[in-house]
């Protein structure tokens, strides 16, 4: 994610995963009012995390609804005596901009703070010492792009396009190959992290049954930076070579497949685990500007690492253009625009 | 502190702290091997803190010493098999650069690592939930400038001067009743964040009884520093309105009143207190550039913030050149360049 807040920092370009966010609130309320039992922790403070966390704001009134959340859970299950402390940790990558996410913590939180760099495809806590945890869009990036893509041998070979959308069946299936992979990394890592009953709620981009991907808002999205990147390759502003060296680490499972990789691992009862359709309310005007500047927010960082950053302005000035041209393909992918809402029990 | 990894960083200028710190590396392994005590902590993870940890190397060389110790502990009180997982919290004020020292970590490190932003003269961890904290040169940092220092109405305004070395009485009566003030504060917050039992082991700048602050290599390198700046008062660079408001917020304490303050707060008993003199064989060359860097890496950020980042270049360029005309004086200044070492066990 881009850092700081200037005009194209995720800061300032993550309304999309907010009004997401947003529309799970009710969502996360009712799993912690109906299945966390904090009467089962034995232990003050009650530690939360949410991994991915990016800058904020996003982050920061997340954590508060699900503080406020946990905490009329404590009073409803008659425990107003034991009241735990809250500590709050902050995780994202090594090259998260924690400097920015630290200045914008807000002075009146009900919580400690910490900040805790590393990926989630690894262990980041001690054993046993979460009692929740929260992931909103982040699951969704792989934690590399899968090394058929890049083989020129491979049926997987991904000439010419940037991700799995519109692509033969063989790069899809790499995508969800890796994709399982990581999840079942993710969820060992968790398993071992959370105390037994802790609970863990997951909000990624999802794909509902029967939409291909290439008809999903991302996919559209993903297929037009793709064009344009093809656009200027053609032009010779760029090497074609380096556009097909270049794909998108991120991927949008369904619900089955999601709940396949749950079941499989064996460390969780799922205690909700449907798709929510947001995208049709929330985003009036899903194209132009607008929608450049959500896509660059996201992705600036790992195509100028590939690309350089010379090209950037170039490259999101043509999507933005495209996204125009090909306005009514956004328009009628919103029905394809999901998100999985998974709340998760270690048992 | 100055922070990235350029020239003037903390990171490449903090020799003399490492210096003192590996001075004390057998005195913290005594103390943990002699006085933390760890049958009694019934729970896994082993955490502890750095408060003050500033960007590294030193935060992480100390963090790794103190694992290992506490690791030969649990050994030796025949513990191998309740060996615990290590979280260590690095803490140092919001403004600290924690994405140069998260980015870089030690990749080997056997601890689980979050960043604390937040002052330590306030609370930062959830009630008994640390097991071992350290501090190294970061108290003797006050919350703030003594108020009476700029009211041009109290025998304690500190005028042409920026700290209380060669000062009035008065103006070292208000640094020092500042410090009684952070420490009282600073040790409250600890008590809290304690398990019973863990231990806080402190190194601080202190002055020897009988010598004087003007004496000290601090004091000396203050007076010279306020020197050069009344230099370039009086040449119109600078004004002298602004050389009065300005005091220097570090107070360097004696061991009676560091051993007054942990006793009045009454939460801890003093397993060490002694002053260990490290400067004479530490610093060779101390004057000239050298001198002027390490003053520098500490202090660079508030003097820019009050006199403006335009006079930084010129300021101790003067200040290097005169810590060369006076190097006899910092030359025996080192018999007073004592450090605090403080073993506290909680009650």
């Amino acid at each position: 994610m881009n850092g700081g807040d200037g005009p194209h920092s995720y800061l300032n370009n993550s309304n999309l995963q907010r009004k997401a966010t947003d529309a799970c609130r009710t969502m996360i309320e009712e799993a912690i009012a109906q299945k966390l039992d904090v009467k089962c922790f034995s232990s003050n403070p009650f530690r939360l995390a949410d991994l991915g966390c990016s800058v904020g704001p996003n982050t920061f009134k997340a954590m508060q609804h699900i503080v406020e959340a946990v905490e009329r859970k404590y009073l409803a299950q008659g425990l107003k005596s034991e009241m735990p402390e809250f500590q709050v940790f902050f995780n994202d990558h090594v090259a998260n901009d924690f400097n920015t996410l630290f200045a914008s913590l807000p002075t009146e939180r009900r919580y400690f703070a910490c900040g805790v760099p590393g990926s989630f495809h690894d262990r980041l806590f001690p054993e046993s010492s979460i009692h929740f945890m929260f992931s909103s869009h982040a699951l969704h990036w792989l934690s590399k792009v899968p090394e058929e893509l890049l083989d020129k041998n491979s049926p997987a070979w991904n000439r010419g396009r940037i991700h799995c959308t519109s692509a033969p069946d063989e790069v899809s299936h790499a995508y969800a190959a890796q994709f399982d992979h990581d999840v079942e990394i993710f969820l060992n890592a968790r398993a071992k992290e959370l105390v037994v009953g802790g609970m863990i709620v997951l909000l990624i981009p999802a794909l509902p049954n029967g939409i291909p991907a290439s008809q999903s808002p991302f996919g559209v999205m993903f297929d037009l930076l793709g064009a344009s990147l093809m656009d200027m390759a053609k032009e010779g502003l760029i090497n074609e070579a380096q556009v097909d060296s270049f794909n998108l680490p991120v991927y949008a499972a369904s619900r089955e497949q999601m709940t396949d990789l749950v079941k499989r691992n064996g460390c969780f009862t799922i205690e909700r685990m449907e798709l929510v359709y947001p995208t049709s309310k929330l985003v009036d005007r899903f194209c132009g500007n607008e929608c450049g500047m959500l896509l660059r927010a996201g992705m600036e960082g790992i195509i100028a690492k590939h690309f350089g950053s010379g090209i950037i302005d170039e490259l999101f000035d043509r999507f933005s253009k495209k996204s125009v041209e090909f306005s009514h393909q956004l328009e009628s992918s919103k029905r394809g625009g999901a998100q999985l809402f998974a709340a998760l029990r270690r048992k």
